[in-house]
């Protein structure tokens, strides 16, 4: 498992902030991938060979994030076999509402598996979940991953219990 | 003029009851054009080759429709010079707001000149207007017909006025 | 592949004629699955056991679909390691919207897997998708679906271009 | 009345400094309360617990904020016969849109009593008054509470009308 | 239990169809209730009476139903120190969207226990969640409709599963 | 009191079903008025004149209606001193949202005084109340029709009181 | 011309550096007004009394502001013949959309005459513009108004022909 | 081509700082043009004057910049046989969504070319394609800025290729 098992792009440079967590949940669960970016509108030659592409050079799923008239994850699946996962990135006037849609509302026969607006992490979790179906390590990975939540959840509702309101607060905000 | 100067296309045979009016405009206006299914997600490879071409083959502008999260508009966009008018069909769920929204919101560098939802019949208008930018004649034709348009509503408005309210609501039923 | 590898939910019967097709597009690309209802809100037990076993059974991908205030799928995926797609239905009076985003804007940890509104059929392609990142005869088969839709919008596109807009119009209707 | 009569729990730590509006008003009107941070999606089970034991550990009504695809108050409400006051939280790019309409469109059979955005203060007043069904004491801490807040803005008003407008305005920002 | 406890009421007697599943609701928990018309528009100095007594007359909850620009719930609310309960009903052009925001989004201090739009049946069981406070009998009954809600779906499910989607459909439409 | 002193008109005469109830109002309350067509859109310059010429021809209020992008009511209110009352109508795919906001929503320096989408008969009592302010006949007018609504309700209130729901419905179907 | 002729009030003394708008167009057209704070929900009898003797105490307009679950406009109208321009403000999550509705959507019977978000100036003029229906100067301050608005924007528009685009924005910004 | 071929008109000098992206566009072109104000509601005579003239005056496209109620692209649209682009400014509380369905929902026969909320570059970019249908070496400008934006993007992705996540995020921020 050396080489990129998942392919991370977005339309542009600028989403950068927003997507490596997709990448850091990939490190999280040790799958390698590789990030790159791939404008729909304005390298379209590009997302047509990486797309083309993705399945024979190893890849076993996609991350696209875009915003606005969002195209990339849908061209994107319709350039390739593999499942895609949609990243709606809050670019715009309004709210990430217009990259939601564009993501999400795709027509019958093209999935795309889409995720909450600018919730990259989900989409690396959601990448690692698909990669977990054949490499049975990553699976356990996200069962510990899971565990690890509802402890620090508990922890703190403990603490919360523990202190009271006020005190909970003040901690919070030193 | 007899090769086709505007390009219509949709991304499924189901919009043509609504894209038809497109073509009716260009009639209207003796603008030839032609007519075709390009589906951004199903057909991905005519996409390219269609936009590709379509300014070597002599277009001067193209129309298309999708409804949904609506690629075909801005990836024609992205793969021609030619000025690219966008119908949002209304196809979905949503009011075709989705609709809208996937094709109005494009990014910096890629317009879509997006008409009202299902309004394919300004998409024509628009199309002739940009051809009369070079062919007089359109233009005038357009000039003929924004008179007509004014004077259907001024003898509809004389005719409310002379007989009425509820005279005219009858005529309007029967 | 004799055991079911997708479990398709939903939060009430009355949902089942727009989740069929998730089955149908299982049974397509010859993949088993199992079908019932699981109401996270009148069931909560039945979700709970539904999907903490749902791993050890034998399960690949969980399908859940609902609708209004929808949170089947994404406690589904609170409780299992396992991918989960998430259907928003249309069943109340804000045409969706409240089902889609009650599924898709899933805190950081717990992806939902979204697809458009009533579109179960996308989520049978998607759960085949993620089915094939191990099973290589059911990614071949959805490679042959893709060529097949691109084939029969192609074949549309070339009669529409053969015999103009009104005679298809003519066909379309007739 | 020293046990806590009234359950607040939330999704998020990050929740408590809208929640512990809720607590002030409980303290306000003399109800006894627990506070506790239980996630629908990182801590399952102890949604689980919590929701099954409250109506035997002596809670008569529960108020549950959370936000994004906010299942927590329904889940709680779909697991106790107590009613549930909802809270829906701003904590996503959708202005709360999706934090309230995962938590008010409930489906038939499993109400939640949703408040408006981010107003645990009034989750607080209207827990204090199903408390108040049952005991007087706080129903008439509630008709006080009614007369105060009506002689408060009676005061401005007064204030407002004996210095106009622009003396008022002075006083608000200094 | 024989005086009303919960008052029903609705901006117009057009909204009865819709409100009168929070009778139904009340008939069968045993909680007595009354049912009038009361606009908040057209019988101001109605409302202002009939809440002004509602807790002297007995009455321990209300439920207002009201669409549009729907203020009878929130006025209600003003004069009561009962909990009130508000059923957005359908009525206008916005799919209940401006019933829902009017009746919801109340100021600090004048909470309305809002339900989903047109979901007066969840109006009829929050109330008698909240008479349930004080008598344990309608409590109890709450608890087995939950159980009954439970059997129901679980039965439907097992039916599902023994004869499969296909039969199970043909049921449902004959 | 012969001449008119409400001009009432509207983008074009498929909005006349929905604005007769304007007219309707006016002859409620005594208020002389004048029907027409004027569509900013295809007649701009019958809307120059009509506008510009209102006051002098003794206009009080002017009644626009208009649908999708409504430029009719705020192009009048430029373009006259006189109060203009704007009805969104509900023509287009967004349930009336685009007309509404696009009669609202206009510039400091310019008022249009809305009403609800569709609500013709909002916009003549609206008139007739301006109208009132100069002449009191018109005033009582409204006043007895604001007494009439009331009893009208009371009485229904008092039947429903009187035969209970069932009953109330059969009636009402019946 | 020296008791009120308009009513400024407002749901809370927040919106008053909103509404403070209103009382300067007032001014500046020289209409007599007076100012308050009245809030349906807190003040609910002052609001009764207040719209009650609006009329006798020589009112010709009211106008109302408020936030959120906007119901003073609404309520104000149901109590007085006068008309009742309403002003949707901006205090909630929902960039005033809540306010808007809540005020905009009145019932059949009872219209406000709504303004834009926030445009508590538009409703100042809108108020002389009623007032002006019967006092002639009123009227006459308003077409001069509208000239002098009308000059302005002509000498930015000649200041801008004439400068250039860049050194007029470095006008603006020094 | 040294008289202007595009105008672009805006509804307030305060749009200035968004649509001055439109005249960098045509300068990159070398498209000439001529910038001016012209308020729909503040002067209409000068926007009846402009948009009759602007054919004659030699201009091929308007482009119009206008948030809120935005009249002015739609009623310059239906007093010109020319192209008209909108740009919907982002000015009001509401995102820009009312200045998009005030310039974008045009009726049938009066269509105006919409860009995304604040694209004014896009609106530079339509113009010049669309005077490009005339101009062919505008057209090979647009062609070479394609090709730039193509090189820009893929550099952009070679670079973050080479170093890797954490160094180009390093880059950006430095």
């Amino acid at each position: 498992m050396n080489k990129p098992l998942v392919g991370i792009i977005m339309g542009s440079d600028s989403d950068l902030p927003i997507m490596q967590a997709a990448a850091q949940m990939c490190d999280a669960f040790g799958v390698p991938y590789e990030v790159s970016v791939v404008s729909a509108h304005r390298t379209p030659e590009k997302l047509f060979s990486y797309a083309k592409s993705a399945q024979e050079r190893g890849l076993l799923v996609i991350i696209a994030g875009a915003g606005g008239a969002a195209h990339l994850p849908g061209m994107v699946a319709s350039l390739t076999p593999l499942p895609v996962v949609g990243v709606p990135v809050k670019t715009s006037s309004l709210d990430g509402m217009d990259s939601l849609l564009s993501i999400v509302q795709m027509p019958g026969g093209v999935p795309v598996a889409t995720v909450a607006i600018n919730n990259a992490k989900n989409a690396g979790i959601l990448a690692a979940q698909m990669v977990g179906i054949k490499h049975k390590e990553v699976c356990e990975k996200i069962e510990n991953y899971k565990k690890q939540m509802q402890e620090e959840v508990e922890a703190k509702a403990q603490n919360l219990e523990n202190i009271g309101v006020e005190a909970y607060l003040k901690e919070m905000n030193s």
